[in-house]
């Protein structure tokens, strides 16, 4: 019998599929954009039936929303502090289709609270890449929902939310920031400028500057077509300045961060401006994380004495 | 011959027109839906000729956006640190179907740089109204761009916005935070809990907890329909918390607000919550601040002797 696994990256708007040999490379990747928000007809069962078309029958695991409250079916989350064998022993199984699909739990942080669903796959994925990080490190997965991970000892100790991406987009789309702005232009200097009023901004924070993008662009001083790039620097530079406030990341540590592309990068720059050492972390962070975890659940021994 | 003044408060969504007699007191006030943003056929003029139809003769004095950028005429931004008899030196004049309207400049702050446009009539509304404010005072106008004002001797010494009703609209509106909720019901707990996240944040400030309205509801902690409430006080509150941080009001300085309503309401409320002092400016503080910059640029005595 074909002895593997299969991971699912299940999220609001994308559906990836990975198809593990048994010894956890992966033969085979699809993408489908069968997000949970996005179904097809036929709904869950239909999409994954796509997603795991003529593979064999593995295992099969699965992270991501799919596992939320608008997702197939709702998993409870799991209180930090936690490992990834607590994680393991807290999957919830699902059938479908004459299948057995394994849902890993979200986080929560219950001293906030905070919640994730989706990134402590990816958290596990670092864990188990990394082990210098998970004695002791931070982690950074910035995004939509930038999340601030604290490890200790294999353990995930805390986390936390801010909504550094959102809110750049609802500033750019929907206030007076980004109204009437023409095409914007890759502006590095309006991008600095953007951390470093973060970062002079002090306890009060970049709120409290957040206007400075239309007086500095009515003053003449910030070119209407830059304003992007000013904004991007402020709320990028005020997620660091916050991570230093609340004692996530300080000067002496490092964080690991997750991602890479020009989103990561812009990260990158604005740490040096801070002081700060960012690194990047292993990558492929999600499908090891998979593997990982129904290791440790035993779904891929248990198959093989089926 | 009739004397007086006529006076315009041209925003970006209404037009409110006030006919005083040669004592300052307002005869009759109208209100237009003619802001900068929605004029009628005919545009700036036309919207005017309505606004003004039937009144004498009489010297306009307009304040507001239509002296912006997009209004009928730029009027260029006089720097702090000012005074009434400055603003009323820096009017700009324009000829319009036989009148004379005169605008009032924007001030500029060049320290941040910041701005406002309209706002500064009130401002003189208060100093021409409340001589003690005046000599050292803290003036908070509560709006979609709230402003902190600083009083010195008679002059504007600098000021700050802040974007509150702006944001609280697009995370309500736009943001995961307001996808999917109930109709908001009054919740005053939940109100007073927002208030006491902003404070707790200490320097990290609120937007390390803005995601904590979702994941408080998601936790079941906080109903649906309060994390409107929720989302207002830890808004507001970050609001204080940097007017505090940033040095712009502290525990020993009273507060002058200006403005009523159901959103000066809260501002009191979280006020005492962070043991800060509000008190209420006087009311009408625009019809009298155009007043009293006419009567500091002669524009009444002018048409007196015309």
């Amino acid at each position: 019998m074909t002895k593997g696994l299969i991971g699912l990256d299940w999220g609001s708007t994308q559906l990836r599929a990975y198809r593990y040999d048994d010894q956890g490379q992966v033969l085979e990747k699809r993408a489908l954009p069968y997000g949970i928000r996005h179904l097809p007809e036929g709904g869950f069962p239909a999409a994954f039936a796509q997603a795991v078309e003529h593979w064999p029958e593995l295992p099969v695991l699965a992270c991501g929303m799919v596992g939320s409250r608008h997702g197939w079916l709702e998993v409870p989350y799991l209180d930090t502090p936690t490992s990834v064998d607590r994680l393991a022993g807290a999957l919830t199984a699902l059938n479908a289709a004459g299948r057995t699909l394994h849902l890993v739990p979200g986080l929560r942080d219950p001293s906030r609270p905070d919640v994730m669903r989706g990134e402590e796959t990816q958290v596990v994925g670092v864990l188990a890449q990394a082990p210098d990080v998970a004695r002791r490190g931070c982690l950074l997965l910035p995004g939509t929902h930038s999340k601030w991970v604290s490890l200790r000892d294999g353990h995930v100790t805390g986390f936390a939310t801010v909504m550094t991406g959102e809110l750049f987009a609802l500033l750019t789309q929907h206030s007076i920031l980004g109204a009437a702005l023409p095409p914007a232009v890759d502006d590095e200097q309006a991008f600095r400028r953007g951390v470093d009023a973060a970062r002079e901004s002090g306890a009060a924070g970049a709120l409290s500057r957040l206007f400075s993008a239309r007086s500095l662009m009515l003053d003449g001083s910030l070119p209407p077509a830059s304003v992007t790039d000013y904004l991007s620097g402020l709320l990028i530079g005020d997620e660091l300045r916050i991570a230093v406030a609340a004692g996530w990341a300080d000067a002496s540590s490092s964080i690991h961060m997750v991602g890479e592309g020009a989103l990561c990068d812009r990260y990158l720059r604005a740490a040096s401006i801070f002081g700060l050492t960012i690194h990047q972390a292993p990558d492929a962070t999600t499908s090891h994380g998979l593997w990982r975890i129904a290791d440790a659940a035993g779904l891929i021994s248990t198959q093989a004495t089926a």
